[in-house]
């Protein structure tokens, strides 16, 4: 059905153009058509004449493009791998061809078009000579012939479709006929029919080889190969982009390997949905599974802190909203939906796109129409039912902005970290609790090449480079891919109020016969204007083990509470593997029974609090990453393990405060130290009771773990009774 | 004739008080008249109704001063040390009453003046009851009342006479009466000829104690008071403020504890200076010394770089030029020369004084008035008559903003470091070659008090520590203040050019028998859009010694073109004194004869690469600071030392390159090798001759090293002939 109702729909368009331009080519006269449409190009015409965002970013194109198109033509015989000269090469031209059609349509001067058109050429004239990549890895599934994987082939035909798709009308037949039967077909059916496990596969290469092919179909007339990206090679639906759409990303928009390779991810899905939508509107692609589309624009968006990605898993830590992919994906999102809290986030981007979109976006700014983004506290449920765990954001304005990301999220692939039920806490814009990210220097070729660093598997993913219990110095799932992507941690609960935010997670096969079970909670008290974080961490075994819980922080230790044994002219690795072997041990300390406080201060001025409930049976291990580093690749960051052993069962009780200020510009230093005066932690039945003293402020923050709360709950303290609602109350006592 | 000119002045004032106001008290009717005139203030009454940066100001403090007051006046008995309570609260105290002072002036509402007098009326009845300090040092010769020693004395002061003369027209004569007899007159007495010592010492110290008393003795009628203050005790001349301005200061305006101090003891001069100037202006003190006080403000500025203050000798790194006593100089000399470059620093201090030069300030940046200030390359003569060396700033804006400082300077006193001759470089709003600063962390309690940490002394001031050559692992002097004081290096030249900057500085008394010499340049390449910089440091002795040249630097290491051999399990300290105790070793490595290259990667998203000339002779010893820190009081930053042992003489060559761009944001890497091709170095007479290839470009860098170099020196290359004038030529080759 589909098939035939496209089908009459390029039929007509052509005979449109016949009719309407009568010029000697049979040209179509719909192009562009993709991203970009006829209509849109007329807007856009006149917009690069008038004064404004968007004739700003065409003339910075242009002037790069003019530039670049001053120089030789080169099309290299394909020879470097990734990274390498003509691997790079080769990228370079495919969005210099776009860059070049985009100028030629706005300037409507030939000779862009004519660049694109000799370029084109030159590699209508390479690709039949080429053989598979001679840096292709050995059985290689995916090979290319431009690049040493298929992957980089399919982004070059979705920037070189649409490179196509803008100056076509500007070429003679013969030259179409040159390019499309020597250089875009035989490209389309390399990545599709030449290569099924790729093309089918449910995954994000997967999704450029049928973003590519797609739109391939729509700009030289093959509808067969639209239906094939849409629903795979043999048009069963188990494979192709509409079944990408229904399984990579959660029912909230949520993509499991993380926001760094969502937003990368978020590209081809925006890209090839656009042109289906601009082409084929009935699809109503955008609409598809409750408008997964722009849900996964927006998650991307929510999965940022003062700019940058949350960066869990394998994530570059300087990634964040301003990135190309989410520009393109900012700007379709404001297409579609003309919320005017996506300008809040293009003016932060502030890149313009050159498209319809993109003009739309430009003129909205310009008019001063965006309106606050809207940050939100959300457990977005992972995997694609929504159902495997979930990554949890909790936030709140109370004392500035905070943010505690909360993981008890499901593996993420191959890029996925072992770090089940880890955190990260951000306040007043900076990361104070952290995760190391990946460890890479990307591009960077004297840091092994400018890929993944060895130490990216010895310490990045394990799990003691993050902030979740250690059993036995073993990682989670033994540091094993397949096992983790098989068993998520479950989502006890989520619940945002005006006392804050709680949630749970536990999973107990991360390691056999242990079961981790934590709780935090992002706690309100307005009348300090303050926030405090509550972490109880339960791990639960019949046997007994050793349960280390490390903390991950930014800034310079002040002191502690209790007294260090420091390691002064002799530094030794704290252990010999699973990431171990990469920490420096500093000191190590072990606290009496009571309250355990570390302070340290962090580069926005603030300092930091952390202080454990312990039984005299923690230890406190001070690590600096960088032990067995001998090419310096690790940055050398501070942390601190918390220790038992011998266990069967420990809760690690923690409460994080942020407090004072440090300003020696001012030469003022305000509240130095932590203001909390006593802490305890008592069970009601479900509910977990912990009396927290502050300065002059006393209060009962009680938190039920029930999974059904639908009604009040009793408690009781020092003979007073106070009813708690949901999952998350505060009490404030009045006794002081 | 001072003295009589001056009672004149005073009596006729009085008189025409009295005819011209005619109420009931003999009030002085030219109150207020120190920093602000009653003719300042009618203009700052009429600016605080209108709109703009001045009246902002003024309800910002009034805002303040209004919740203050609200609070009951609290003056306890002296009983603390610096930091604490009481000590703090006499602080505050004069801070409030010298604000609510201002706020009555501006007000003309009688609950601000009330207020200050019932705070002084409370002090006066302490006052008389005090005996000195019970926290003074045991015979101390400047002990204080309210505050453990003098200094603060001396500073309540300088507040709290300023608050006085605000509020005088608003006292009873009774009132008035009390107030000076039992509190002003005796604390001025106390601080003059009750510590002749600290009054008469030509030193920061007595700047405040001069200060405070002059200008008691202007608003007291007691004139006597001002000539002690400008000429000490005896009225002599061998002390006071004329005394500290002639001695304090270089020519130039340098004050030899560096920038951090300089700032600080700026305050005390301007203030008394400001006040001379608007009693007495036929005193021409700002034109005293050629304007000394003048340059001492613009010499500050000028020893800044993005904002931040160059952080020699004990120093916090976060200070600039926005602290508060450096918005008084330069809202002062503003004032004084209406250069609207010094509207450009106010724009960035981003603080108004109310004060009659404050308004001025306000309305001309409210006017748009500001131009760039231009920072310079200039050598700041050390010592009072400018010839005990120099502090160099050596800038070039060829390949962005970047500094080079080279210190060739004094001791600086008790505050000063061992570190003839080191230097730093800041390219691209940041610091690449780095100086440790002082060890502390103002006033935070946990961290010593807040005072000067013990690794100040065993660490930050030590040799090592910085970038400069440390012999038989001992510091410059063997790290005695008295022995630096008494031997400053010498400055050989400077001479800044379109070719760029070079200075040169030796010094033969840091170690006994053996002479340092070093010679800077930052090189410009216009044609490439960058700079280099070249560093020869030449060591000469008789005797066999070890040579170690440490390169503090900030940022990752990426890489060295030769072996290291890496401490990984077990990391050492590097040696067991003289700093050497605080730095691990974590890697050794002995390039062979050639280039020595060591990449790293700065925040900034900029490559470094130092490149040093090796003959197989020096060893590499990369370090962290850190070790023997059970307190962990140290920041963990990096460096690499060059080591060359048994050596009678060497010369240390390196050239220092800035390149490429990491961008993992937009993910492209540019440049991320030196482009350093070759470098080789020759004598021709007193002239070096460097051969630097780089990427295409050949240069021939020739520094001449003649102390007089009037005639055009002619130096031969590859069979060619150059012409050099002055110290520095570049010439680029043509064979390329």
């Amino acid at each position: 059905m589909f098939f035939s109702s496209l089908k009459s729909k390029f039929i007509s368009v052509t005979l449109v153009a016949a009719v309407t331009l009568g010029c000697a080519l049979p040209v179509r006269a719909t192009h562009p058509n993709l991203v970009i449409t006829q209509s849109d190009v007329e807007l856009m015409r006149e917009a690069v004449g008038t004064e404004g965002r968007f004739a700003q970013a065409y003339q910075t194109l242009k002037n790069t493009v003019d530039q670049q198109i001053a120089l030789p033509i080169t099309v290299p015989v394909p020879k470097d791998g990734g990274g390498g000269y003509t691997h790079e090469r080769h990228k370079k031209n495919y969005q210099l061809m776009f860059n070049a059609g985009m100028v030629y349509q706005l300037s409507q001067d030939d000779k862009y078009a004519d660049f694109v058109k000799d370029m084109l050429l030159v590699y209508a004239d390479l690709y039949p000579t080429l053989p598979l990549h001679p840096e292709r890895r050995v059985n290689s599934q995916n090979p290319g012939k431009f690049f040493w994987q298929s992957l980089n082939e399919a982004v070059w035909l979705v920037y070189t479709i649409q490179a196509y798709d803008l100056v076509i009308n500007a070429l003679s037949e013969e030259e179409q006929n040159v390019i499309e039967t020597q250089l875009l077909k035989p490209v389309a059916t390399f990545l599709s029919s030449g290569q099924p496990s790729t093309f089918n596969k449910v995954h994000n290469h997967g999704t450029w080889a049928t973003a590519g092919v797609g739109m391939a179909g729509y700009v030289l007339d093959e509808p067969e190969w639209v239906e094939i990206a849409l629903y795979d090679l043999e048009k069963s639906g188990k494979g192709g982009f509409i079944r990408q759409l229904d399984e990579l990303f959660s029912p909230q928009g949520y993509y499991n390997e993380g926001p760094y390779y969502q937003r990368y991810a978020l590209f081809p899905f925006v890209t090839f949905a656009k042109a289906i939508e601009n082409n084929e509107p009935e699809r109503g692609i955008f609409e598809h599974r409750d408008g997964v589309l722009l849900k996964a624009i927006d998650t991307t968006i929510q999965l940022s802190y003062n700019g940058l990605f949350f960066p869990i898993n394998d994530a570059i830590k300087t990634k964040g909203i301003d990135t190309i992919e989410l520009v393109h994906g900012v700007t379709i999102a404001y297409g579609l939906t003309k919320d005017t809290g996506f300008l809040d986030i293009a003016e932060q981007q502030n890149q313009i796109i050159l498209s319809g979109d993109g003009l739309r976006v430009a003129n909205a700014l310009d008019a001063g129409k965006a309106t606050p983004y809207t940050f939100d506290s959300v457990a977005f449920g992972d995997g694609k039912d929504g159902d495997e765990g979930a990554l949890v954001v909790m936030r709140s304005q109370v004392a500035g902005d905070q943010a505690v990301l909360f993981k008890p999220a499901a593996q993420g692939l191959g890029h996925g970290h072992f770090d089940k039920l880890t955190w990260q806490f951000y306040d007043n814009g900076s990361e104070i609790i952290s995760d190391y990210g990946a460890a890479r220097f990307l591009n960077v070729e004297a840091k092994y090449g400018g890929r993944y660093l060895p130490e990216n598997n010895t310490y990045a993913k394990q799990t003691v480079s993050h902030n979740t219990v250690v059993v036995d110095e073993t990682s989670h799932f033994d540091a094993r891919v397949s096992v983790g992507n098989a068993n998520a941690p479950t989502l006890n609960f989520f619940e945002s109020s005006g006392h804050g935010v709680v949630s749970s997670g536990e999973i107990s096969t991360a390691y056999e016969g242990v079961t981790l079970e934590r709780t935090l909670a992002l706690v309100n008290l307005p009348e300090m204007e303050r926030t405090i974080t509550l972490d109880l961490f339960e791990v639960t075994s019949d046997d007994e083990h050793q349960y280390d819980l490390p903390l991950h922080y930014q800034g310079h230790l002040i002191d502690s509470n209790f007294q260090l044994s420091a390691n002064t002219d002799q530094l030794p690795a704290l252990g010999e593997d699973n990431g171990y072997q990469h920490l420096w041990l500093r000191a190590t300390g072990t606290p009496e029974s009571g309250l355990a406080r570390v302070t340290w201060l962090s580069d926005n001025g603030r300092f930091y609090s952390q202080t454990s409930l312990v039984d005299g049976d923690e230890s406190f291990l001070f690590t600096q990453i960088g032990a067995n580093d001998p090419n310096f690749n690790l940055r050398n960051e501070n942390g601190f393990v918390r220790r038992v052993s011998g266990k069967k069962t420990h809760r690690f009780v923690s409460l994080l405060e942020p407090h004072g200020e440090y300003n020696p510009s001012k030469e003022y230093t305000l509240e130095a130290t932590s203001s909390l005066e006593s802490l305890s932690v008592t069970d009601q039945g479900s509910v977990t009771v912990v009396h927290v003293t502050l300065a002059s402020n006393e209060y009962l923050v009680a938190i039920n773990h029930a999974s059904e709360v639908s009604e009040q709950t009793q408690i009781s303290f020092q003979n007073k009774t106070y009813l708690l609602n949901g999952h998350l109350g505060v009490f404030q006592l009045n006794n002081h």
